[in-house]
């Protein structure tokens, strides 16, 4: 089997929830396992100069337009959370604590958190919040809670953080397929024919 | 028939070349004109904090990669031109100057400076390497390079940018059909739906 696909992706993106969507099924069909990597984009962000797309004029409205129009186009369920962009500090770090004991039960609470945040409009700013989300798949809330404040924990997310940079990822999603760097959920498609034809 | 496409864009940017390369094979297919805007992105960089993305850390690598990369899928000539962002303020001018004359003519003449620029590799920074590219077209070389320095022309130039401003423009291409926005050389496909459904 080929190498697995890696997927960045920041919880307060909209456009990382609507690749998450398909990311999976894209990889299936070419045979690959997709490892998600959820990150907290602000460095990057500041790197480029503008800060989140939702607070910078211009963008942002158009965002707030786009997001929606890609969803309703991909018939994805989509509703806007109340506070954007959320702080993403303590679902990605309970992401991470996950991942360390099984990636599949990981990503299975990303998307639980993914539909929660961009499917319902639901915050995620808070680790109450997140823990709530994660409760129905078996996760005690007690435990995540624990985690989003065990530096080891913080330390992971950091480090996956760190890592992207270093790979160049500076928007949400940013997916590698062998090292080729992809920006955007849409980029999907390219991606689907990268994986048929091993590249152009 | 129905209003016609604003097609604006920045001739140093990359994905509004391989954008005019379709966009109005896809509105004539949908009885629609295009109107061709070519505007300065400067102001809005500068709103929207980053600047040219060709500038930045991260972001410039991955355009260097993705803009031949988007080319090649599309069979698009390309070229990495000598100076990134080019300074398109001549060619701009000239455009306008044009556009007081007959769109269809200025509308050719842009095609021949994307293709040169984008296409070739040519640098389009000065009045003069402009008044090369438009020479084959019939387009005079001392009377392009006098509108360039006229101030009707700069303030036409001026005002176009003001408006596409106040339209909420800040990327090269954005597209409006029907006052709706669509920003990026990957939303080509979501206007021909857009133009095809009217909408979702």
């Amino acid at each position: 089997m080929a190498a697995p696909i890696d997927f960045y992706f920041e919880f307060a993106s909209p456009y990382g929830y609507l690749a998450s969507l398909r990311i999976d099924a894209i990889a299936a069909a070419h045979e690959r396992e997709v490892v998600w990597r959820p990150i907290m984009l602000g460095a990057a962000l500041k790197l480029t100069g503008g800060g989140p797309n939702m607070n910078l004029p211009l963008k942002g409205p158009y965002l707030l337009r786009d997001a929606p129009r890609s969803a309703r186009l991909a018939d994805a369920p989509f509703t806007l959370p109340p506070l954007m962009p959320a702080n993403s500090l303590a679902a990605s770090r309970a992401f991470w604590w996950l991942d360390a004991q099984d990636h599949d039960m990981a990503k299975g609470y990303a998307q639980a958190v993914y539909h929660a945040h961009w499917g319902e409009g639901r915050d995620i700013s808070t680790a109450e919040q997140v823990a709530e989300i994660a409760a129905p798949l078996g996760i005690e809330p007690a435990a995540l809670l624990a985690a989003t404040r065990d530096p080891a924990v913080k330390a992971r997310l950091k480090e996956e953080t760190d890592r992207s940079l270093a790979r160049g990822v500076f928007g949400s999603p940013f997916v590698f397929v062998d090292d080729e760097p992809f920006w955007g959920a849409d980029r999907i498609d390219q991606i689907e024919r990268w994986l048929a034809t091993g590249g152009w």
